[in-house]
């Protein structure tokens, strides 16, 4: 493995799935790109997941990451939610195998503890620590801070990089 | 329209996808095949799914249906399970709607009055009526079967389709 790895995390959903790439430079953290992805709501289902998936193939072939981060879904929610959620979920991680990504998954724990020192942070802070950590990266919206937080947990972790904090 | 058109049919799971194709040709419905997709169990979460995609993408290249249906799932079951066949069956929706095929769900209630009369009847006498409808099918098992039954209550809706009994 070489001293310089480029990140994808995701934030996946129906409606809108965040996406940021960070890149671990030696001991340097570096923002790359965020964004939301908001596929047509009008549009049917099948139509929505093809949509993200077409999306999220294009910004790996833009950016060029060698790995994605995803947070391992906390699945306090509905069954309804569970199945949609799941959807938006697959169609990331689809687009990501295809394209030979290997993809870890963080609990939202570990992620928080990884940014804030605390697995029990709240969004803020967790948003606040990606402004520190990644400055100026100016996040589209919630969902692509998310995104960014997950790659930034993952890059923390890659063997040559430094300490969270 | 023509008067002929192939219909794909899935049941969509992370452990078993089952799927299959008729072809309605006038008032006849020709079964043209039908199978279970397994991904490795053994590999991750994204790697299964985008085997799940590449296999799905492969049939329907080999077979080329017009269309696609699905059962809408019906969510009686947990939030954690509902979260794995949504990715299941986002794989598999990504790579129909990917191909350019129109997706249409179906109740299950829906898929069983189109084959057995009734909404309420159940699995043994679904399967019994697809071996009725589609001699000689054999289904590679229950996924497979449960996948011909939707292929073949879309293929009863078509315009040009007989009634269904």
């Amino acid at each position: 493995m070489t001293a310089r790895a480029r990140v994808i995390g995701f934030d996946p959903g129906l409606r809108i799935t965040g996406w940021g790439i960070v890149e671990a430079h030696g001991s340097r953290l570096i923002h790359v790109a965020n964004g939301e992805l908001r596929p047509d709501p009008e549009a049917g289902i099948a139509d929505r997941l093809a949509e993200l998936f077409a999306s999220v193939t294009q910004v790996i072939e833009d950016y060029g990451p060698d790995m994605a981060a995803i947070e391992e879904t906390f699945v306090h929610r509905s069954a309804g939610a569970a199945l949609k959620l799941g959807m938006a979920r697959g169609a990331a991680l689809v687009a990501s195998a295809t394209a030979g990504l290997p993809v870890t998954e963080y609990a939202a724990r570990s992620i928080k503890k990884a940014l804030v020192g605390s697995g029990g942070a709240d969004k803020a802070q967790v948003q606040y620590m990606i402004g520190i950590l990644l400055p100026g990266c100016n996040p589209a919206g919630p969902d692509a801070a998310d995104a960014l937080a997950v790659a930034v947990a993952h890059a923390h972790g890659l063997p040559f990089a430094v300490a969270a904090r």
